[in-house]
């Protein structure tokens, strides 16, 4: 594999942040916006995670990438502003949260549009997408490509980025997801809407991360973490981010970037598989 | 931030527990009053778990709040008494568990002032309120600005004290809670009613909670902790409860302090955010 | 506390076993009978877990005490004699393994007799009654008394032996259990029909009982072990019982004994609590 | 017993891998196949994890079993003779991975012939079977037996290979596994379908089944591992087995061997247990 992609770097790591604050639950529907204690737990993420998180990121001089919602954009002016000018990409996350496989083509379509809209509106560049619960359809990806920008974020088909052949619209770079590399099945709880089942200790969270950098390093990959400001923006999470990037930047040879840059990279590299996005024939049963 | 509300701790640390008795079961309705083996695991919080944690309190000398339901203190005359004389704060918990998102206005103000008539009757002074299961709405915040009390502790917005802007009745201290600080996630399992997934070794939450004091004596914060008698008073919970007093000791810089006294403090803090009850807008979909 | 139930140890240690075999899945109906899997998966207990853990309690020349379902001891005619040939009691574990908070007074009673039939039938002598999944009424307490059995080992009030006072029959010994010295929460897992959601390693189960056990010597309890044969009699999880027995035994200060024994010495032990088993009433909302 | 069957060794160590690929979601109807990130998911396990399995294979020179679903073999032509070409056995894994529970005698002699059809038309040898979800019935192993295929590899009767005496057709080995040394309930999390409630840290998993090697060598057992490529395949994974085998290599007397071989030393074993597929009389309640 060349090292066009990585820049000579044993792994890349792209640290992202999934600023989703209500929307996150408000798209399940229901009468939760009348909840206080849930909604409270929603915005802590963009009103105490993300100064801190962004603190945190100043003192290691650290790019990172926020995926924000439209929805969120929109309900709090300034946020992805104040993001772009701490030195991070800003990038599309749906307007509403709701996952693509859930929605028809026409919904899918306006829902993306109207994302594009407010960050247009905010003069804010946006260079990739990220699908809501990452439930991306070939339709997503194709949107994607539609509207120019680089790459998607939100698929598990590698742990290095790949090409998408979108089915009418040309590559776009993938820069793969994983359910071990993200925030969210280690530390969210919600009893209504059910959201989770342990919480478990930031001591496991970072023990189980720098052993799939390790990992990474050796097998070459995209460290490409999903953090969510309600989440890990708490005390000892926050912590535990921070000795996670000591411990990258201690092994010497892992680069950090923004998704963006990654994605350039990627599309510089011919050597990447490039993988089409027909779905598997249904199985058929005798 | 001014050091005010924290008198200049590091950390303060609000010991806080919840005592459900068997209205936590109750209040989910069905024929549980019936099913002998759960209402035993419930009575022995009241029976056996709050004699051993006010002992473990008294050998340190420590302060701490017992939330305790109307309901509760009624069936067991003489508890919420003994609780005060020993140097505690009781506090409001409502009268039946039931939480305020599952019911109409006028039953979560008639549940909400029986439990004060209960306290009354029993001349336990009551300064703060805590809603069952943390499911607090903009109504029961009023309901404790509206009978004078200083304080809630349902909500998650932050990690310190901040104030709330309740609709009509001035602001209130808001004392937050979260999830991870809270003894039921780790250790609950019943299976009728279904609670809990998972029991949780002592050394793991003893390990967890540590950190996330030492983080917040990091950034400053209220280290509010909830546990439940019929968990915590279990004997290994309670070892690891009593090493994690002797850690907080050890550090030097955490304060100890009832919820009442850190109400107090908030409220003499103007630098502390004001927050607003005003529901998100619902995501009106495209 | 008088030191004469517990004959001067620090702590008693019951440990049990559950030899559910495959009535723990039949009692739920459905066609597991013919889930080949699932039904080896439940005969692995008594056709390898229990003749390893008799050998190992052999070993350390400890007795424990067995609770079997009348329907397995019928199936597998001479797996009760032969528990108890190597010094151990068997004790009365319901004939079909339904909960009693599912059946009627009728159904349970029937039940609960067709068991004593069968361990009459086979010269077993019965001492006491440990409900289907802990599931005790109040009637269940009555049936154990009725039967002039010495106690029950299904109820949570306490972390000593106490007494129960029935409705009708008189006292009885209650050796309490608890969800946190049990391997099914820690172990069992079965998708169909759904039994737990996460296998822990033997070595966190192993800590913590150890943890628990420290504790139980600090506030001198009964140390009430429940297994599985089909979960504990698994390789690795019998060394963790090795070694748990080990630990014990080395602390030099823990008694194992039969639960018929620590049913009478705490039946000499006047200073125990003695608790009625009156259902509280059940909450009535204003 | 005899030292046959392991050929002296302390314990026999067969490495499984089940190369579900999109099959196992499939299997469960719905749109799944329309799901871009969770067909991509599955996508992983042929297109990244097995190419790496095997380099790691390679390294040891360990030989090991992939059992194959006959959709996924035909799906991807020349992935079952890539594995059979590094030295290692392509077993039966159904055609469509739908378990056998949820079919009739007649779909499941369909799909259990379909999936020979396939091996047969691509050249593999198949000597033994694993059914889907491991939800084999009594047809099942007659199917196995009727194929004259040397074993299946789906119960948990035993931690020792035995044999089954099949209702009509003779007896088959049965080399048994369990949910304990399965990377599914430690790795597997997907939201929709719903699999999967934690993510467990390879470590913790490294040191459960080293563990529970170190036991079956006490015990002289079969260590019967399953890993599946979409989860095992992952870095950190990968090196956690590549650990496991390290350890295993060190203790000097595991012996790792094909499924197809220890079948074949099970059968010249007499003193092994012959066990019947009789299901146990549905219990009848009183």
């Amino acid at each position: 594999m060349s090292d066009v992609w990585n820049r000579g770097a044993a792994a890349v790591a792209t640290l992202t942040f999934d600023v989703d604050a209500e929307s996150a639950i408000l798209a399940r529907g229901g009468t939760y916006a009348d909840h206080a204690m849930t909604m409270s737990h929603q915005a802590y993420g963009p009103d105490v995670g993300v100064p801190r998180l962004l603190d945190l990121l100043d003192e290691f001089d650290i790019p990172a990438t926020f995926f924000v919602p439209g929805w969120v954009a929109q309900q709090r002016p300034g946020l992805a502003a104040r993001i772009v000018e701490r030195g991070h990409e800003v990038a599309h996350h749906s307007y509403s949260h709701r996952p693509p496989t859930t929605m028809s083509e026409a919904e899918e379509q306006a829902d993306f549009e109207r994302a594009l809209d407010v960050f247009a509106a905010q003069d804010i560049e946006i260079l990739g997408h990220r699908a809501a619960l990452w439930e991306a359809t070939a339709h997503t990806l194709d949107l994607v490509a539609q509207h120019s920008l680089l790459y998607d974020s939100s698929l598990m088909g590698d742990d290095r980025p790949y090409r998408v052949a979108t089915a009418n619209r040309g590559e776009i770079a993938e820069l793969p997801v994983h359910w071990s590399l993200d925030d969210w099945e280690q530390y969210a709880f919600l009893p209504d809407p059910h959201v989770g089942s342990v919480i478990e200790s930031p001591a496991k969270v970072l023990d189980m991360w720098c052993a799939e950098l390790d990992a990474m390093r050796h097998y070459r990959c995209l460290f490409n973490l999903t953090c969510h400001p309600f989440l890990s923006g708490r005390p000892s999470r926050a912590m535990a981010l921070r000795r996670l990037i000591e411990f990258a930047l201690q092994r010497g040879d892992v680069t950090f970037a923004r998704c963006g840059d990654v994605a350039r990279w990627a599309m510089d590299t011919p050597e990447l598989p490039v993988r089409g996005l027909t779905p598997p024939p249904t199985l058929h049963f005798a």
